[in-house]
């Protein structure tokens, strides 16, 4: 028995004030159809918005005394209000009051992606603005390519997260349908007036086919999942760009005390640990997607085996979104050290720069590609700042374009 | 040598056309700030416009002899055109040109996926208009729950297949961002025309930042595979139900013999291979996330392991399309067997119609709940078409509203 | 700082008793290379014997006032016994402490795997002893192949978990490697008595290099999951196969109430709950390892990202071996319906039988393939019971050699 | 038809001269029992060994002109030797075909794997053997920690593929068991030989149920896969490593040419490509398992889906031998940098040793620890050589134990 009901009572605290939500929706399309009155309606919503600030307040626990936090509600519900409270689960099923409930509960983890991803560009954007053209050794397999430049850097996980801002939008349209109203899969003999339900609970779109509302659970946690992922995975590419910049080797980087901690053993020891922590939240998502997707081989309908899908789905977006909020204070006290990344850029890094302005001048490319490292003299007498400021192609270093990144900030902010 | 060179130069033959395309488009930028004549221009368009005609007669072959596509396109216009042939690579790196074709090719997939979503729509709204009442037993936990139609069966994978179809136009809106013009993830020191070249290739917008265009490597292929994979996610759960529904037990579907085959042992055997083999596919494309998943693991900017993204991105794709590309044929020759369906339908699944009646009648559903079994009599003077009849919730059995699905269809067709 | 410390002290209850017993041997490792003398060990150990009473009864309890469980027991060291809790951490790093505790947990569990393992196989093999020859259908492609017996399905199962409890063996020793001694991953300038700890936690080797220590952090993990996995694979077929068996249109199968639930909207439902929980429990092993996976992706030695491996295998163990440890149970209580499954066999499904026989006669067995449909007269002249008898290669229906199996329970059992 | 044929034929390259030598096996298994006599066993014998030198000199080319490699070994019996090859399917199906000839193949690739880890031990041990003693920075969190040496870093490298060898030893010993015999998953009614082809085919085991058979599709593939990923994912770490010590920044490793490439667009790189593709090589295995985990996701018996279980683990196995391989050798041909470790090592790096020294005098470790770096003279004094002599703990830089690792490889490799 114990296996059976699993942590199900304490997973359901995240969707609690979800479902009691969608309950109250729920009421009120039933007093729309006449199933119960207006009064059995006024007192099932009173006592469902009680109930929620009783939640809030801790004055209401979700434990093991109950099965799930679907049944808690019922339950609460017939003992306070009796006969009517037996009503609330007229024409619904547990099955639809938990899709509903958590789909109101992606939307939600959506949103609050959205901001992160939003307040994280903001944070990039500003530093890139701060301290544009600080030269630093441009790399490609870890070797020195190019002169590149500290603002180059900055903008460029600006952009990205962007574009994670506007995927976590795009992905709130996709899923933001109404499953309520479905019932266990096959609707049921009641005219349940889920245009109202739909319309109250914020949903841009029914969920139509009630198969497909049961066939779709794990459809929609997997793709918010994907939009978590994304932006986890470039915080995973910036942490390990930071994990480099700070070893001493590199030396180009500098972390606030408050990021880094010490060693058992070690006395000398100032370790980037909130960095790493940050580097490996990617796995947590990406372990939840395989957990999904190993659960998922499932014919139609309903399956108890779906029970399993909301545990790594909250575990996942719990980890996720913190991590993703500690980005943006971490993305500001960073600072780059000038010097050490100015020591590291040796003439070779300007031979590309050389063959192309040869190229510009009417010679072959791949001439004055062979040509340009034979050339000593002429790498010998450019320099960082030049090669900055004349890489002028959109968005590169010489160019960086930083307002359009904030201009679509703005859109994206206000939309 | 053959570790490092793998088989990319296989592989590019998927992106070769995108590749040349992208080609013309930087000839022409070229041109547009100065760095190639207009008669070059033309000479290297023109040579390109040939060597695309020429691959896709199999006259301009792919093979070993080249490192990889990018290299063999400047090798080919080096070999015909000379001096104006080296002109191509000015501004631009491998880096830039395979993250460009890649870019095209996704679009394209997508596109093919969207496509692909609608005509699966199309097939199953088709179904369920003309067998839109048939009888059938709806099932939780496979277990009989309540009746259930042919209707809304496919009304179920209809709706699915359009919210695929949705997705896969986000999508596309999503990815389509022009790398070209960024280099090696640096730019360059040449005013290079990113603008014509985003118009020329239908890109609706620059990826501006050249570091971001190195570090969203993979990103873009992994939101791709997700679209696809959700498609693929239906299509495993359409083919559960139909090999359940195809097995002697159940005996609810028939398939035409051209999607079955033999045994090399047993005489009497007819086995849906077909049905089987797309169930399976779902994971072609799982496990071609998990190797990009794990691939990119890397700090920021180009790193050889990239290269590796290309081998499970095609492979996935292809088998993928390959697979839902055959699902509207399977899904309109598939016949449900009403008789069968029928024998299947005893008097308890009329228990929870019976319930809400009673509940719609004014006693609290949990007591008619408990009281549906205990009158035999009662269940036993309901019938399945009644049942359905009754269950008018939006989208249930009784109210399909199959009118709002084709109008979704023609809107997502026409857009 | 919350995100830093994340839930490690609450994960660190599963790992305490472990973290005490190797400090023991540490303390003891200590006292032989006269670092402590023989009265501050024995003041240690008995202090740590306490501890672990004091844990397993509750009176201690490992909460947010410590870090985590390995500072935990230097800080009650250090509370009680003052100087000479000091001393304990001499010559240790909480990498190795974590390493050797992790160990002892993995060998712990994998013992517990193998005893599961084993109980299944008995149950199984009691189950095939109990009723091995009621015939029923074998299939292939979920279509109807040849006569089948109860004994041969429940015999299969009982070899998957003979080779699962092998594997788990094998595992264990692959694992039972002592890092202690290591710190963190360069040795000490001490000579500990690394032989004395391997003897006295029950290691069967070294594990020598300290590096190696490190960088092994998630491998060994891994290879538990592994086997765990392997064992939780069959589960998920048995599960599949009782899931089939037990819907009303296959009807093979009766699973005791104790196994199922109702429905909250739906009175007349009986549903396999737990069998499909236990179908579902692969996922969860599935996602922690391609967590691990994912987070394991790192240059050598330790970084904090290795931290987050703890959750994952700590959450798989616990949720794998419930699943499994509920198996036996299930194995033996589940019945099967010998009429249900005697009606579904049809004479065709003796054609194979047929076949082989004229083959064994002397007809070229392609022949006699092709003919043996043809002769309806012979097939329903066959009947299960004969077909079974016949099908004497060994393992087959009419040859299960269960002593094999019983003898390799034995050996296994005893070894 | 395509799609359900795949690239079968094209895989079974691969499989097909262990599918001749099981088929040599059966022959005469069927001889043993009268089914054919000797004279028909000898010719059909003599064929599959013409037949196998044919194919391994390209004469017999396994191509579309056969469904797959299966059926081509009958119909080329049929062909030349008429009534004779047909009576060479008697008895097997090509599902107990496809499984015999697949486990061979996956004990063959064990083999190798077990060779290609020895092989790397090998190198690493010559190397630390070679060059013991050469200071170089310690590293915890990418941060100083303590000195290391080459000595230690080649030694942790080479106890990790001993490990791996193991592992791949103990998988043989768990998958080394014979499927031929059990047919389509319920055996035949000829007493087949099976000790004949057992023991013919070099198994130390029957597998004896014919479902469990079946059922074991995948699993024995899987556990072969993860001995592969474990040597995979040493073989990352390791190339993290090297990547990390061949940047300009660290310096510490150079590289032969052969192992580098250069730039399309900037001519003064040299990138260590091939270490980058062997980085990424373990997802190549990850995705393959993943590809399997969820398409075995099925009930017992055969399934067309596992059709779809051959193509990764082909791929893996080809592709993560080939990177294995190249591993002897790179490891033999790195060389570090005296010089630029030297420089890096600063005095702080002694602080551990201090306080280990003091801790060894008496003074509490956690005083000791606290005292050590406020004595910046002290620290001063110390030098890399007399940190590495005293650290002598078993397997610490000071006490490499050399002798112990070699030793277990010459175990290893005898055994």
């Amino acid at each position: 028995m114990a296996f059976m009901a699993g942590d199900d009572v304490l997973l359901d605290r995240e969707l609690f004030l979800f479902d009691v939500r969608a309950s109250r929706a729920h009421a009120e399309g039933l007093r729309n159809i006449g199933v119960v009155s207006d009064d059995e309606c006024a007192a099932l919503c009173k006592e469902l918005n009680q109930l929620a600030r009783d939640f809030a307040a801790s004055d209401f626990v979700l434990d093991e005394r109950f099965e799930d936090g679907h049944s808690a509600i019922e339950a609460h519900l017939t003992d306070t209000l009796g006969e009517v409270g037996k009503k609330i689960h007229t024409g619904r099923s547990r099955n639809d009051q938990v899709l509903v409930a958590t789909r109101l509960y992606l939307v939600d983890a959506l949103q609050a992606l959205r901001t992160t991803c939003l307040d994280s560009a903001r944070a990039f954007i500003d530093q890139a603005e701060g301290d544009p053209n600080t030269p630093m050794p441009g790399y490609t397999h870890l070797q020195h390519a190019v002169v590149s430049s500290t603002g180059h850097w900055f903008a460029g996980y600006a952009e990205a997260f962007l574009d994670n801002a506007q995927l976590a939008g795009q992905t709130i349209d996709w899923v933001n349908s109404n499953p309520l109203g479905t019932a266990a899969g096959y609707g049921v003999n009641l005219p349940l007036d889920r245009h109202h339900t739909t319309h109250a609970l914020g949903f841009n779109r029914l969920q139509l086919n009630p198969m497909y509302a049961q066939n779709s659970r794990g459809k929609f946690e997997l793709q918010m999942l994907t939009a978590l992922a994304q932006a986890l995975m470039d915080l995973r590419r910036f942490a390990w760009d930071v994990s480099l910049f700070c070893t001493p080797e590199f030396g180009f980087v500098t972390l606030p005390d408050r990021f880094t901690t010490g060693s058992s053993i070690m006395p000398n020891k100032r370790n980037p640990d909130l960095i790493e922590l940050l580097r490996a939240s990617y796995g947590v998502v990406h372990g939840a997607m395989a957990e999904l997707q190993s659960i998922l081989s499932l014919p139609g309908a309903y399956h108890r085996d779906l029970q399993f899908t909301k545990g790594p789905v909250l575990r996942a977006v719990s980890h996720g979104l913190t991590a993703l909020t500690l980005l943006p204070d971490v993305a500001s006290a960073m600072r780059f050290k000038a010097q050490r990344m100015r020591a590291a850029i040796e003439p070779e890094m300007f031979a590309t720069d050389l063959a192309l302005k040869r190229a510009a001048e009417g010679i072959p490319f791949r001439d004055a590609y062979r040509g340009a490292l034979s050339d000593p003299e002429a790498l010998a007498a450019m320099n960082p700042a030049d090669s900055i400021e004349a890489r002028v192609s959109a968005g590169a270093p010489g160019n960086l374009m930083l307002e359009v990144l904030r201009q679509r900030l703005d859109d994206l902010t206000g939309a």
